[in-house]
């Protein structure tokens, strides 16, 4: 048995509430070295003549990644409590309890300490994201770049939509107007939450260097105008989530510049993080910024007054606009205490408001139920391009990394996780697929059939090209003509078959499987207790026959999604 | 090179801020095999000819346990941010670099998000105990047993003090006064800070049914006599530290009254966990309780009514009467929500307020620097016990457990432990070491010569005894000439060396010396930059002559502590 494999540390991916009533426990151990795992749990105050009552349960392999299987089982202590330990059994035999204390070979029926411990299951810290986002598919939109829909705001020197390639500071005139005229083709594909990158007043086209934050870009519309387009999402059972710019602000920031001008005279000094005066941007900034962009410079969210003011901000957005969601920008460069309060405060105004960090890396600790409700997964996006769009990674290895992530997280946060294959950030999917769009729609059917919930990048469903921004942020095509119609169809029929399909569902079941013989083909399983889906996906250009590992007589064969 | 082994996951142990500058880096790995660790790191968003630049630090083994080398390095990141990956050797001379994405052959200079990642050291996210709580040397009173010094206050059927062994429901007069005019004797032990177990309102000797949380229990004396103890303390740089029992209540605690009185019509009905009415106690509660105690029903800390109320208790207690700590009772059954309010409430009062968790167990989630300052660290009672008076470890064992405890915690939670070798709760040190003052001793030197502030029970400095609760309640005992005074003035000196040296500051470092043939001699070393002490405890009766890993013009030998 190798014992430097085996890991266990209550709380995190390793126990966890899965809701007010469940226990998730799991066990990691070398691929393949133990055959048998047992849970031995008990109330750490149940006693029947003078022993603990301790019970034995089976734990099972969930999923497996290149140097680990995870031993999973789900149980509803007694009383919301439990300690617990495990058996460990190799396939040599060798058996050996394995708990707080270390390995041992007896259970310590009377040393309560040397257990692990889930001491009480309490409700309110239970990770939940808000029930809807499971139901939901995004679209993300970058305003300026989707539709033109009223050309009196075009910012002045607009140029004529798509009439040139998009660069760090030319400007189409997309604006809400726009997205409103195209929300009944939104509804059309059938996607059913808009994530807008920022709307507030700021001086770039991409609008992430924050003016006022309390006000609408003019270029996009009013006030009146957004909360229509929101009355209209809502009639269309569509959800809007905002982006939030919180860990820097825009050099034109009212209070920056009051900085600028007053100096160290200036009340609002103690916002940002200023090393030395006079401030100067030049070869680098003597103030910390976000990378080392002059142009946005760093808010210091633990300042009191900065703190409410962006509270207020985040607040002001839910309460007045209806909105049902805050993307947050560069999420992990800012201060857990300030997240905490964040959700509080938005939580308190609409309870099922949804909260989405931007973390590009493994993100446990913004994930345990007092922060972010999911964040953007781009380990998910980096393994799925890896092996179906840039092939330097096998099948194996694929899975790998895929189980991989899904072990990292406990499953209520794997349910929600914000599934992407491109966004603003990166070059577009089908540019990443090097045009074949074959593999695109491979990434798009595995996506949308996978845990999680799925974003689409515009465009990318009618096929839209280009490369790391600005390629990325091209005018949105409508001239059908020029629209991959046959990719839009395939999109939208996957999108119906997720609400249709109880087993696609992001609580319902996933696991690979693993087809004899086909070192290519990915297959892999979604259901819940009734039913369930299978998916194969062929990413060679020959045609494959594969058998499936089951008897014909289990399955009732249903219409399938051609590709 | 045995990859199963290798662990690294970025914040809690692994990777933390050390204070606002300085980051800590832990690698775990099979011990003994790597030779060389290297942390390469930068800004992420640092860059020298489109190339990122990097640096090389080396790491080297600060500790070890059973299984594992823990590879530590300090460094303080450029601009407080940064992304780094392991470059391991092992002794066979296989090379690998180690990163968020896995092992990998080579650097992956293109790929930012293959790295791990500590985003940002947001100051207010360190983990930062209160400064005075390092120069700290505790004291926990049991009030009923330390000292009658009002006789007024005596409730009824109160028995001579010390008279009989202590029992569950008897009375002694344990009080305030008692405690005043015994705090030179305290300041002549060389204690500066006491623990208090509760001293609200209950029924009980213990105090731990809360009946009335705003009031104190009339036979400690009144709120006047509390704040001239309070007083008289911080006359004498003693810190006082209250008994917070908010993960239940008393039977009698009047909102529970009222639900056993109006039943399901109680306006208290949901501070409480009510599975059905009529409330009943037997065989076991129909209410949720601590253990199955039907004195003691469990509080719903998340109602947010009581939770004002418990919050406001917390607040009212420092505000009003200047106590300097809370000790949280059943601290690990409360939900971290509560306790994270908890925190931001009493520290809005009292910045440098001490916040000690009752948990037992491995206890990191609690010790993220947003809920408590420090956990009662019975993991090192267990293993001291173990080794010094129980003798069912052996010494390789017990330095493996020391070891295993601290790697698995960040240094700064390290310095503040709560390290206690018995209490209230257990049998008192010197029944634990069957009555041999040798191993009490040893013990004793040992405590108080580690890293993190000590605790002693009261007696223990003079050799009281006593099995698990209620034997180890028993009355103070003040003949002198019932007192060990030599283990007193062990134990003075002890405290007397500690404050004196700067080596056995909590924030020195510690490390484990191995004398050659010698397996039974513990030998550790505290250390600064300066200056370095050096324990040598032989656990066994018969003399030993140790050689030092020093050579003699190496060390200034100053005075040490015989036993």
């Amino acid at each position: 048995m190798l014992k430097e494999a085996i890991h266990h540390r209550p709380k995190d991916n390793y126990s966890y509430a899965y809701d007010k009533d469940t226990l998730h426990i799991q066990l990691r151990a070398k691929k393949g070295d133990l055959n048998e795992v047992t849970l031995i749990h008990g109330d750490p105050f149940e006693y029947y003549e003078d022993k603990p009552v301790l019970h034995h349960s089976e734990m099972r392999i969930i999923r497996h990644d290149e140097f680990f299987d995870y031993w999973f089982i789900a149980i509803e202590p007694i009383r919301y409590r439990t300690h617990y330990l495990f058996s460990l059994k190799d396939h040599h035999n060798e058996q050996v309890y394995f708990a707080e204390k270390g390995f041992l070979q007896e259970i310590p029926y009377d040393i309560p300490t040397a257990y692990f411990k889930f001491p009480f299951l309490n409700a309110v810290d239970v990770f939940q994201a808000p029930e809807w986002v499971k139901n939901t598919v995004w679209y993300q939109i970058f305003p300026e770049r989707f539709n033109n829909g009223d050309e009196k705001l075009n910012p002045p020197g607009t140029l004529a939509w798509g009439s040139t390639e998009p660069e760090y500071d030319n400007f189409f005139g997309g604006d809400f107007e726009g997205v409103i005229q195209k929300l009944d083709y939104l509804k059309e594909l059938g996607i059913n939450g808009i994530y807008f990158t920022p709307i507030f007043k700021a001086t770039t086209n991409h609008k992430y260097d924050t003016m006022d934050y309390f006000e609408i870009d003019p270029q996009f519309g009013d006030k009146e105008t957004f909360k229509r387009l929101v009355k209209e999402c809502h009639n269309r059972d569509i959800k809007v989530m905002l982006d939030a710019v919180f860990n820097h602000s825009g050099y034109y920031f009212e209070p920056f510049q009051d900085v600028v001008e007053h100096g160290q005279n200036s009340k609002y000094v103690e916002w940002f993080y200023i090393n030395e005066f006079p401030l100067k941007t030049e070869p680098i900034p003597n103030y910390d910024t976000f990378a080392y962009e002059p142009k946005m410079p760093k808010l210091n969210t633990e300042h009191l007054e900065l703190k409410r003011y962006l509270l207020d901000v985040a607040r002001y957005w839910v309460e007045e606009f209806d909105i049902d969601g805050w993307r947050l920008d560069v999420a992990n460069e800012v201060d857990h205490q300030f997240w905490r309060e964040f959700r509080q405060e938005v939580k308190q105004v609409k309870e099922d408001v949804y909260i989405l960090g931007e973390i590009w890396h493994d993100s446990m600790p913004w994930l345990r139920g007092d922060q972010f409700d999911a964040v953007m997964n781009y380990p998910f996006t980096e393994a799925s391009l890896d092996f179906f769009a840039r092939g330097n990674m096998n099948l194996g290895q694929f899975k790998n990394q895929i189980n991989h992530v899904m072990a990292s997280y406990p499953q209520n946060v794997n349910e929600v996780a914000f599934n992407l294959l491109g966004s603003h950030d990166t070059p577009r999917l089908l540019t990443r697929c090097n045009d074949d769009v074959q593999s695109a729609k491979q990434l798009m059917l595995f996506q949308l059939t996978f845990v999680g919930t799925p974003c689409v990048y515009y465009g990318d469903e009618i096929g839209m090209t280009g490369g790391q921004d600005p390629g990325c942020r091209k005018c949105m095509e409508w001239d059908e003509s020029k629209q991959d119609l046959d990719l839009f169809h395939f999109v939208q029929n996957l999108i119906q078959l997720r609400k249709d399909e109880k087993s696609l569902h992001p609580a319902s079941k996933f696991r690979f499987l693993t087809l004899e013989a086909q070192p290519r083909i990915v297959s892999y399983e979604r259901s819940t207790e009734d039913e369930s889906i299978i998916v194969v996906i062929n990413p060679d250009d020959d045609e494959k026959v594969v058998e499936l590992p089951y008897s014909h007589s289990d399955i009732l064969i249903s219409e399938g999604c051609q590709i």
